[in-house]
């Protein structure tokens, strides 16, 4: 290591331009696990202030968390990734970003672009992986390019309702001297929805049966709102995904249904709907085919109407439409949730009697990160009583996005709480975020519901008609051995506890939510798969 | 949940016709994470008593074991994904094992043919990731067509030298009726390297200055013997390439050099090579790019010849090549390692203080998966000393795949010690592995060397001739908080020691070498990334 190459430190490279064309379009935050091809540029972090750094111990935790951190403070942040591994390892949460049209910019360093033709080691076909999941993929090819490149992706990350832009950085690009100034960034606002569109939705809204699903930006304060009003004045109803990005829900807010996951049940509750207004959101579908089930669960002769586009203005639209149907100010006082607490509940722990402690504890402004499986498909519902706070979903059903998705909100809202409420299996997937709230002192409270199992495969394996053996069991159960949660989350220096019973989920509960710092609650559930003889 | 769909299991489907046709065609292991889409690929395992079941808790996890268990069985396991992101998730460890040219035979679960058009949000685009890293791609569109689909994708997994082959198969093919039954699965084998070929490398070895570089079978039992006959007759040099796929190494074995990571390093030491053969393997080439280094590392004038391809005969190669030389019967006594142990280290626990432990104590026809990064750059020369045992390297440069690695080591080879030498960076990716060896309870001793930090981005940043300032700094950086690898291993039920001297680290080590079943040794040393102010 004595003869290392040390050129000298340029003035201005490819990857400064980059950075600080970045930090200029508004950037501040970039989510990391960067490598030797990724050297110039974490270099470039180190001067521009306007960057913050956060590393991650794997890359489904910085792009989970860079999805979190869209989603709540609505901009997106930087993932930055090392070759095609690296980013490969990034693929699934960038999949659930993805879906919840979260803008999130990927910047993949790859090898100098001589040495890309000697197939080195880590090379890979980064353009392949990043074009699977990225509406957008730039390559750089010089230097100069960096600062238009970044500025491109930038845009293209943010235009409504949000994308996936992925920019792969060849080293050498980023290293050698780049004369250009920072690229402004052009930020795409949504489109306004045509005034035709709002009077066909009013014309099926007041032929009654009617529902709105509503996805996006409607699903937070004046579009839900807007969405109370048109239900006083036309009786229609209104519908979540059972996945929504996020949602503002709780004590005050304008209550709507979530659609439920099976979809023997989804069917059933759309069954009176004839009229289906979509608005930023697409038409509903099941999670999964099954023999001799319908993809759709649409009743018979039901209507579908595209109000608004993801890619469109649906509060706006919301708006027109309010006044088109001539609605009442306010919604009627029937359509707000109130915090109504459950009574309390005692003895061996189970989802269920996890409810009534989220309900009395959760603090107003709090956001909960959920992705409780099928732990979570009580307290979803009851956590509509509580005080009102941001509910982000599990998006593209990829396991492993709530810790990551609870990090990157607490990154972008320092002052809010964040509750994460997880399933043990899909925990395992990205746990190493644990480590990331410890380091950056995040205020997250985590709930491990462990029931050792991937319970819902026990559920699936039963409705695909077959018996399911011992080899079945052994792919679903997750007791053999038990994990120990509060040992893992300590080994990443969180604080954690263990409750077995409602009286110590409740205490443990109210005093990590009162506490700041991050705090991991394992809540022993009844669980484990039944395994035939 | 009351009306499930619950169809007459079909005596013969699509997934069992997969399953019996894997089977006969010698597959014995499934490595899983599956989900809803691959449940009757799960039910048909269970009725397959010829394939033994594995969970891995994350298909970085599976995908590693996948690999570890082929270079040591010599043929491919399956690997069971769910969907696209489940796949992507493997991604990272497949590219190491496409690069240690390891048989994986990937079967990935996708809806049905007909719910694709709906674009549910666990749709992704499969074949294009799929695309990005296998050597092989195949898509069933009918339930008739997964045996035949099955057949060919393990005959493409155990092309020579062994490739990736991903099988995607959508739910409805696999529980639709099927008429097939099993296919016969062909076996293809490595071809005859020609005679001029042979007699073109006789002539350059006797020109001098030459070396053997040996990749594949070669760098086992017949294969070193004969290298070292032909070293013996001609006084060629032997080298390897510095992340072989597998070298049975130590006392009694022929020794080959490890050729340097470092490309100043690797230069120098090819610097007096005019004839570079190459036996199964690449041109050599520098891991990363630098400004004003070369990609290459080879000296002016060094003549390059192939010998063997990856995908042909090395070992006849050589053996008719040692004819064509009337290369002596045996190496000369020189090219053979001896058991020479070093001697004992005291004090404070370093990297190179763990040296004299592990040549004491390795076991003989131990397994050794190493992944310990810039700890085990002098471990790794003088295990060379300790008694026989296979070492298999980071072959793809995708940190997180010494602990899967040494899981599916443990899985071909239940009756040998598998010895793991980790980083702690790496080991962060993929620690989930530790559940699998303790529910299997493989005989797996792991050493986590702890310097808590990125260690090599440290020497990276220091050869860009960057600064590196506080940013750099927490990128790299492990220290806060520390991990508690004992915790995190405890965690998932695995036995922790932790060392911080070097007599603790050697009592530790015999300990767990001399006891069945898994270990984790925390190896404390000096470390952490210097801030600056």
């Amino acid at each position: 290591m004595s003869r290392t190459p040390a050129p000298p430190a340029s003035a201005q490279n490819g990857a400064r331009a980059l950075v600080r064309t970045l930090a200029a379009g508004g950037v501040e935050l970039c989510l990391a696990n960067p490598g030797t091809s990724e050297m110039h540029f974490v270099a470039a972090l180190d001067r521009e202030p306007r960057l913050r750094a956060v590393l991650g111990l794997f890359e489904g935790v910085v792009s989970g968390a860079a999805d979190g951190y869209a989603r709540m403070a609505e901009k997106p942040a930087v993932g930055l990734f090392h070759l095609g591994p690296g980013f490969a390892n990034a693929i699934a949460n960038l999949h659930n970003a993805r879906r919840a049209a979260s803008p999130v910019l990927a910047v993949i360093g790859d090898h100098a672009t001589h040495h890309q033709p000697w197939d080195a080691p880590l090379s890979s076909d980064i353009d392949g992986l990043a074009g699977a999941v990225s509406h957008w993929v730039g390559r750089c090819r010089s230097p100069d390019e960096l600062a238009v490149m970044g500025a491109r992706a930038l845009t293209a990350a943010q235009e409504p309702p949000g994308q996936i832009a992925s920019l792969i950085v060849p080293a050498d690009t980023a290293w050698r001297a780049a004369a250009h100034a920072p690229q402004r960034v052009a930020r795409p606002r949504p489109q306004k929805v045509a005034g035709a569109r709002v009077r066909t939705a009013a014309e099926r809204l007041r032929k009654g049966k009617a529902a709105l699903l509503l996805r996006g930006k409607v699903l937070q304060a004046e579009g839900l709102e807007l969405a109370g009003r048109i239900a006083t004045a036309t009786e229609c109803r209104l519908l979540v995904d059972t996945f929504a990005p996020r949602l503002e829900r709780g004590a005050g807010r304008v209550r709507v249904e979530r659609l439920p996951y099976f979809p023997e049940q989804l069917a059933e509750s759309l069954q009176s709907v004839q009229q289906l207004i979509l608005v930023g959101g697409t038409e509903p579908v099941a999670f999964f085919a099954y023999p001799n089930l319908p993809s759709s669960p649409l009743a018979e002769g039901c209507e579908l109407v595209r109000l608004a586009h993801a890619s469109e203005d649906g509060v706006g639209a919301l708006r027109d439409l309010a006044a088109q149907l001539r609605a009442p100010r306010a919604p009627a006082p029937a359509h707000y949730a109130r915090h109504e607490p459950l009574p309390k509940a005692s003895g061996a722990l189970t989802a269920e009697a996890c409810a009534p402690a989220l309900v009395r504890h959760l603090p107003e402004g709090a956001i909960v990160s959920d992705e409780a499986a099928t732990s979570g498909l009580g307290i979803g519902m009851a956590l509509e009583r509580a005080r009102p706070h941001d509910h982000l979903s599990l998006t593209g059903g990829a396991i492993g996005q709530g810790l990551p998705l609870a990090t990157g909100a607490a990154l972008a809202c320092p002052q809010r709480k964040v509750l994460c409420l997880h399933g043990d299996g899909g925990a395992m997937y990205t746990l190493q975020s644990l480590w990331t709230q410890a380091r950056e002192q995040l205020d997250v409270t985590t709930v491990i519901f462990s029931n050792r199992a991937y319970a819902i495969l026990s559920i699936e394996m039963h409705r695909t008609g077959e018996a399911g053996g011992a080899k079945a069991a052994s792919l679903f159960d997750l007791a053999n051995p038990a994990l120990r949660w509060t040992q893992l989350a300590e080994g990443m220096g969180v604080a954690a506890s263990r409750a077995e019973t409602a009286e110590e989920f409740d205490a443990q509960l109210a005093a990590a939510l009162r506490t700041r710092g991050p705090h991991l609650i394992e809540a022993v559930l009844p669980g484990g798969v039944r395994r035939p003889n």
